[in-house]
């Protein structure tokens, strides 16, 4: 768990919630229910249904709203009932932060397998930003519930409303709530999902926990550059409409003195900017780990004076497609400029 | 349908959407599909699924967003699906306003017959304020659709988490959404719905069409009083969280001059003032009618300068009950004050 943990927090980019409260409620739940199996998804049934599950809402809030834990049951109840089909998985929607540590939790309670995928290979903050919706799949059906059990189920024409709608009842339960996205059989997830992205994290954590050099370890696991080192200078956020933005703004000290590099918030830190320049974007993704033990810093954890190393390292390969860069890419966040991959940036040296 | 026009306006207390665009949509719809039979609930299937449907929203919204028709038929759809029951007729959930006749339109276009009935007896703007909810029935189920047929299901755990769900999801949807509320069998709804209404709407329509002095004959049939008699003054209208919210001031004219009433609004017209002192209240009705025609005036159309004449009439006995009157009294809306029957008022002569 403290490795999958270590690398969760790292593909969490800034959000996709606090691995911190995130392993603690994993950690009670394998105590309480015992362990979860983590299988492929051709070992499941492809008739049954499979869950992508994940918490929706400003990272901030989850801090201090925790979830309960048995809104995993209403949202497996409603969509059985709407189905007709017996679940048989969970997956993480998406890998990143704490959103790939709660589904431990649910399995364990549920007593369901744990798919080894998820719908990002890191953390996005939108719902219609995954995989199933760069291959063309159709939001048939989504599941919301909070900690009372309210319930909603949202059949959007789109993903653009499913976002829209999710968001909004996310805001309306408090802030956060449990989805389950895109829910689809089995049968439907292949091909439509990023397999193998549990495996991803607790390697990205092993190798962290295994180097001599934690942060020179995490560069090499993540195939990475090392953005800037130095000092957290000034941090803004809000929580707005569902969202948490603002920036943040490292100082750069020993060989990286007299330098600035400003990241910019949507949950996920989406864009590096130096001096104006473009020094990375989504979907590649952009860390911020402590300059000690290499451990990724979700944002609302970001304090003035951390050491920090930010680190850029290159996109699942799903979101550098057309179809991916139009869900996920810079412009897709308001941003005026094109996405230029990471390793092909001549001022950057991994 | 002029008739029922006429009565579901008056009953709209300024709210429920303009009846005229109401009347439009059902001729609409009648001369397309064909007429609609009224029944009685005890002529439906007990078993069947009975759907209490309306509009959800800002009425103002409503006057420039039309709905498109085909909302009834995502909802209906929905609804079977969930309960594995068929629809077997619509009821209007509020007889007030456009409210009370776009489910004639629905009607006609589903062949559904229409229940002689509604939830409320008139106009009221929150979702939990229904007789549903007065006699204790649980909000287990409400579908809002749509133009572009985004279909969303709550399944909430009290009328007031069904407000706050249903209101946001209506304005995400952009201001407006059709809504079947507290969905349930014919059987559920025995006890649990006020009968009649539809009858009602057009006693009153009748009633004014029908007398020489259109007011007189209007306050006759409501068995009503005049507040005062005027002109418009002044209107503030602000379109804010899915409600209209503001105000109006009527100066009178005639025996009422150097009087001014003033009615404060939320949708509906909540409470009518007069040097402070509150002439009539939630949940009784007061309705602003053109003193020429005695044809009730929605709030969205309420002009500087039109002749009016504002009526106080009984509210349905149900709001008046201890449950009626926690869930839609003054104190419900946030005024600091007990409802006083309008018939009680030793300053006001029916």
């Amino acid at each position: 768990m403290a490795a999958l943990a270590r690398g969760c927090a790292v593909l969490g980019t800034g959000g996709g919630g606090d691995a911190h409260t995130g392993i603690l409620i994993a950690r009670q739940a394998l105590s309480q229910y015992g362990p979860v199996p983590l299988v492929a998804l051709g070992d499941l049934d492809p008739d049954g249904v499979l869950l992508p599950v994940g918490a929706i809402g400003a990272p901030s809030v989850s801090l201090e709203k925790l979830h309960a834990g048995h809104e995993i049951d209403g949202i497996r109840r409603e969509v059985e009932h709407v189905t007709g089909r017996p679940v048989v998985g969970l997956m993480a929607t998406e890998i990143g932060g704490t959103n790939g540590l709660l589904p431990v939790a649910w399995a364990a309670r549920t007593g369901l397998p744990l798919v080894d995928a998820d719908a990002i290979g890191r953390a996005l903050p939108e719902v219609q930003m995954v995989s199933m919706h760069v291959v063309g799949r159709h939001p048939d059906l989504i599941v919301l519930a909070d900690e009372r059990l309210n319930v909603v189920v949202l059949r959007p024409t789109d993903g653009h409303w499913a976002e829209a709608l999710a968001r909004s009842v996310a805001v309306v339960f408090g802030g956060s709530a449990i989805m389950a996205d895109y829910v689809m059989t089995v049968a439907e997830a292949e091909g439509a999902i990023i397999e193998g992205s549990v495996s991803l994290a607790l390697s990205i954590g092993r190798a962290v926990e295994g180097a001599d050099d934690a942060v020179a370890g995490l560069i090499a696991a993540v195939q990475g550059t090392k953005l800037i080192e130095g000092k957290v200078l000034d941090v803004e956020r809000r929580t707005t409409g569902g969202f948490v933005r603002g920036s943040l703004v490292v100082e750069g000290s020993g060989d990286d003195s007299g330098r600035l590099l400003r990241i910019e918030i949507q949950n996920e830190n989406l864009v590096a900017l130096e001096d104006g320049e473009v020094l990375a974007s989504v979907p590649d993704l952009i860390s911020v780990v402590d300059a000690a033990t290499g451990d990724a810093i979700a944002n609302e954890n970001i304090r003035y004076g951390q050491r920090v190393v930010a680190i850029a390292s290159p996109s699942p390969a799903i979101w550098r497609t057309p179809a991916g860069l139009e869900i996920a890419g810079p412009r897709a966040f308001g941003y005026d400029f094109d996405f230029s991959p990471l390793e092909a940036r001549h001022d950057i040296n991994a």
